[in-house]
């Protein structure tokens, strides 16, 4: 087993950044904190032991720059890096110089980001671990031309994809050849513009799917465990709002039999870490890889509620080189997480950056609220809006719902537009107390705009 | 079963009322907060669905009035209330009233309470239930001199407790006939003060006592389950400083006799509604029977971590008549409860209330902040200095005691002093870690006084 951690840097903002401080704390390890100029009155640096600004608000210039993050780990003496989420989490370079330095990366080794990073590599390698794909051939499109001819072929419904995609961005949905070209232009100018790379491929589009992802943790010695499935089909434009777990469309069967093919998923990859393998499933339950994350993420809370373990910890752990010890994890209650974004949700989920006035977070049995915020505090424009998370967990879903109407009932935040709204209508909605909608359930709701 | 409530009045104040206030919400229940002068701009007003001010500071002109408070349900058209703990949560006659009302008073019935209430019919129907007390024959003393002849016959050191007692007061530990006429006279008119009865009994004191105590639930129909134990031994002058779940004494087979015991403590009165039987336990293990607390008490939420339910929402289903179902509970992980009170830990506890200038409560991963309080609250001096309970939860007590620090921390309260820095002190002391103290511990350590 390697040495323990005396000081880990962490290499990312906001909640997760102050998220990540937390554990550190309790197990005793040392926190550095970077931070961009616009971020100087964020809790997470308050809440560091050593704090280094990086450079401006542009992330390109500070949290996303290799090389001014590797001086403040060489200025701190960290001997180890978290990359929370986003940013360079799945940055197989940043990994990399991170194992030249001799500074340990927390998360997967950088072949492993590479191999599930590229869109058709990875559905290569699940296809290989015998893993259920979105049918499409994963091929790097040459032309339009070319996709016209390959979607004719695999018939409409497609979806048209960023290779090096992820959050929804260069990604559109094509019902027939008419609407083809259209979306080709639009995707790849978004990829292009969101990742520096324009390469698309094409798949099979999954009628009403369901968003549900498995946990999974891999320790260095090739076992492979997963924790349960995670609901994230509440979307807007492909992004996530809610997630539950459990699922409720999930059956004991298929939850065993996603949770099997997303720890074959790891295995074939001797994956090591945290990490996320999201499926789609359709109305028959038949579930299709879609697209792994190494990483942690956003919505890790919620299987953090259910089976009581801290996955920040568990990361940190396996990094040290601890073996996995016991078996899967299966839900003993239900937790729902809400994000809360600085957007007005009734203008088309308009950024609504500025001055937070008041404060004053939901309590109580069973709540439990992250977040980098406070009264007084800037959101400023340049990154995420995303400001708080809201969890919540009680026995059954409904009891959940409950608790997360109370919750969110309580939760004042002045001076800025939040998402909080929205998620108060949200919980009211009969197909979501039911548990019956799809990643495009939403987008065909009418909101009550312009309240 | 009895219908649901329709509006539910919280007899009470504080953390307690806004927790009463939460679970409410949750169940669909509308609720009505009642509050004194000086209570005006606590949180479980605000939260409250409607809210009556009945009367001046002094809690005997406001929430020990019973008057004032069943005017308040008629006004409001309440028809249940929830007592809270303190005040008149085991007053039998308020219970009375409530019934003669026709509203539900969400807790035992009046003859129960009685029982309890009485320390010596208390003591008496625990003999009958073959539940082990401690020695004495619980006999109300006529006088000192009654007093010295009992005890010359029991063997110093003893006890003396008044009948009406609770919350440590008019009780005092006798080590020899010398000191018997002082604690006599003290411990009456502290009894006298406190509950206007100066009845004196007199017992065997039980050396090194930790004091654990087994929570109960029984229903309208006889039945009664055991939701495993708080360890509570962390005492100043026979107050609770920090309690937790489980007892780091605690065996698998002492608990099962303990559980056993309450729920045979339970069962002989029939009781009905959530409840707390405390025992003293030697170093040997033996338990003793110490009192019954017919009420929803301070500690609870540790209990709600550990095994994942809602207490108050418990309490209101028993009293809507719904039955028991399932087996007793067990621990699942470990919490730990710290009461933050308003007082300042380096000078004798001494009360400091004030106005709170800032306030920053501790969030994350198994971490719950139960509290009234807000930056810009002043704490009014005539009420218990207690302002938040911060709870942790983690899988193993080592864990707990970690996060607790980190939890520490992290809660920053300015303006008034607290006992944040006592707690801080004592998670580093090795016997408390080691989970080697008993209810004299702590009165026995050298605090850092005058810091």
């Amino acid at each position: 087993m390697a040495e323990k951690f005396k000081k880990i840097l962490i290499a990312n903002r906001g909640e997760i950044a102050l998220r990540i401080i937390r554990t550190c704390r309790e197990m005793g390890i040392k926190t550095v904190a970077i931070y961009s100029t616009a971020d100087r009155e964020s809790l997470h640096v308050r809440f560091a032991d050593e704090a280094v600004c990086i450079g401006p608000p542009a992330s390109s210039e500070s949290y996303l720059s290799i090389p001014k993050i590797m001086a403040a780990v060489e200025i701190t003496n960290a001997d180890a890096v978290h990359p929370g989420y986003g940013f360079l989490s799945e940055n197989a370079d940043f990994a990399e110089v991170c194992q030249e330095y001799g500074i340990k990366f927390i998360g997967p080794r950088p072949e492993q980001i590479r191999r599930m990073g590229d869109k058709i590599t990875a559905k290569d390698t699940m296809i290989k671990a015998k893993v259920p794909v979105v049918p499409g051939n994963g091929e790097l499109l040459k032309s339009a031309a070319d996709g016209l001819e390959q979607a004719a072929a695999m018939g409409y419904p497609v979806m048209i994809k960023a290779t090096a995609g992820g959050g929804g961005k260069g990604m559109r949905i094509i019902n027939s050849k008419e609407e083809f070209q259209r979306a080709w232009d639009s995707a790849r100018a978004e990829a292009k513009a969101a990742f520096g790379n324009d390469g698309m491929y094409l798949e099979k589009y999954i009628t009403k799917p369901r968003h549900i992802e498995i946990q999974i943790i891999g320790d260095q010695y090739g076992k492979v465990i997963h924790l349960s499935e995670r609901d994230c089909s509440v979307q807007r434009r492909h992004q996530k709002l809610v997630e539950e777990c459990p699922s409720p469309f999930m059956t004991d069967e298929l939850r065993e039999k996603m949770g099997q093919a997303a720890i074959e998923a790891g295995k074939a990859i001797n994956y090591e870490g945290v990490g996320t393998v999201e499926f789609l499933v359709d109305a028959d339950r038949n579930f299709y890889f879609m697209e792994m994350n190494t990483r942690i993420q956003v919505e890790h809370p919620v299987t953090e509620e259910v089976i009581d373990h801290d996955l920040i910890k568990e990361q940190i752990k396996i990094a040290y080189g601890e073996p996995l010890s016991g078996a899967n994890y299966y839900p003993k209650s239900h937790a729902i997480e809400c994000r809360i974004n600085a957007e007005d949700p009734w203008n088309s989920f308009r950024p609504s950056p500025g001055k937070i006035s008041s404060f004053h977070s939901s309590k109580g049995q069973g709540v439990r609220v992250d977040t980098h915020v406070y009264a007084g505090y800037t959101i400023p424009p340049f990154y995420d809006s995303m400001i708080a998370k809201l969890i919540v967990r009680a026995p059954t879903r409904q009891e959940a719902i409950t608790k997360m109407e109370r919750a969110l009932d309580e939760f004042i935040i002045e001076g800025v537009k939040t998402t909080v709204p929205f998620h108060q209508w949200l919980m009211k909605q009969q197909d979501f107390r039911d548990g019956n909608f799809d990643t495009g359930w939403l987008g065909q709701q009418e909101l009550p705009e312009g309240k």
